[in-house]
């Protein structure tokens, strides 16, 4: 692989911009190719197996640009379809999720607390934290909630609403997540809401944002592979498999302005 | 077409189990085949190109099961694509939507009114409402919002809680929905909740629930073709294209009773 190759991402919508915003920031060298699969959006509440299926389509996609390393910038993908995708890619391209910056995080920080995160339906029932925290023989005290709703109200806007404050008030107060000392935002969309959620635990908690996370690992692998670029022009370019006027408007949102997409059919 | 075929009726998931229950309810002797199209699951933010190509796998699957008649269940996939669908079946089978029964409903009830529709962004963004009520040269005053938070919450299981009220209030005291006489509840899922609509109405407004206007049309339809079924052991039986325990749950919501669905692979 070339240094001058670009970075794939994909998320199931728009969400995976926070993902590619924290990226994009901390690697300034880097192009990148995003694919947004706003035609089987949300994923979250799909089977593991539908979302296989549709991640493979999209690394032949992110594949057939020459993109040196992929960053599955989604939790339910990242939980249902890593280890397929990893023998499906095998050395063609580097391959990263969401997850396993997270879990290294919190092994390394976090060790004897009790830890909670909410994510979407598919993400918490994979229990793919769990498993991959106990793989690590760490004393974490881990408790996961499925938020499912969370996701709709940020993307129809109510994310400054007191419609976003009852859900999280519903969803936060379940015996599930009491007495947690951190919160793991196990969603790409939940940057959005973050203030909310810290005022909701009265700035009392640590509130675990993995898009930060996700970046350092980014590019940490791309100095160990040495396929860090050095380009001064890098160019993005942002691709969705369902074109609607929301998702153009939503990437201000997501990715703090408002950038062109381009729609492509894969599937 | 034989009066013993069955119909078929589909919608983008398990919210046209509301049509359906009115259909086996008028029509005790109709065997039906539903298909849910949990894998494509919402439609109403999708664009109708991406919306009609799933219609016409759904229309060859149930084709190939012997149907007489297919109904659209799905507001959503009938302003989308019914004109498409009518064309591609041509008189391999009846087609009927959840709109023209509707509009032909207010054209006889709600001369010289306002009406009010909600209903998700898809059905609301296509007009066909309007573009059908003018068509009639009928003088409705007609005005549609998108509520596009109403499905999520439905099928997270929050219809009688305080955040279905509070996206209710915020939905119903919209500027488009003032001073409106009647609503027409422009989505199969949105049955669940009529009794929150009224409450915010004070029970002063008529609210228009599409199920059982559709199955008069059925069973008018029916009649007028001669295909009406005449046998005594009718039998149901219920495809979904993704299946996850939340799908065979939620037909006791929409369809009153638990019931039996089959995951099968159409696309």
């Amino acid at each position: 692989m070339k240094t001058n190759q670009p970075i794939g991402i994909f998320d199931s919508g728009i969400g995976g911009l926070t993902v590619t915003k924290a990226v994009a920031e901390q690697l300034p060298n880097e192009s990148i190719i995003y694919f947004g699969d706003t035609a089987h959006l949300p994923y979250g509440d799909k089977s593991a197996q539908t979302v296989q299926g549709y991640t493979k389509k999209i690394a032949d996609f992110l594949l057939a640009r020459n993109v040196k390393l992929i960053l599955i910038a989604c939790n339910a993908a990242s939980a249902a379809a890593y280890k397929l995708l990893k023998d499906y890619i095998g050395d063609r391209a580097v391959l990263l999720n969401v997850i396993d910056p997270v879990v290294d995080f919190l092994s390394a920080n976090c060790s004897d607390k009790r830890v909670g995160l909410i994510g979407t339906k598919l993400t918490v029932q994979s229990q793919v934290y769990q498993q991959k925290i106990s793989a690590l023989a760490r004393q974490i005290d881990f408790h996961a909630l499925a938020t499912p709703l969370l996701v709709p109200i940020i993307e129809e806007g109510f994310f400054e609403h007191k419609l976003i404050e009852i859900a999280l008030a519903e969803y936060l107060a379940h015996p599930t997540l009491q007495n947690i000392e951190a919160l793991v935002l196990g969603c790409t969309h939940y940057p959005v809401i973050k203030k909310s959620i810290a005022n909701f635990y009265k700035n009392k908690i640590d509130i675990i944002d993995a898009a930060k996370i996700v970046a350092n690992k980014v590019e940490a692998t791309l100095i160990s592979h040495r396929i860090r670029s050095s380009t001064t022009t890098p160019k993005h370019r942002f691709y969705v498999s369902d074109y609607t006027e929301g998702f153009a408007k939503g990437t201000r949102l997501f990715f703090g302005e408002e950038i062109k997409v381009e729609l492509v059919h894969i599937f």
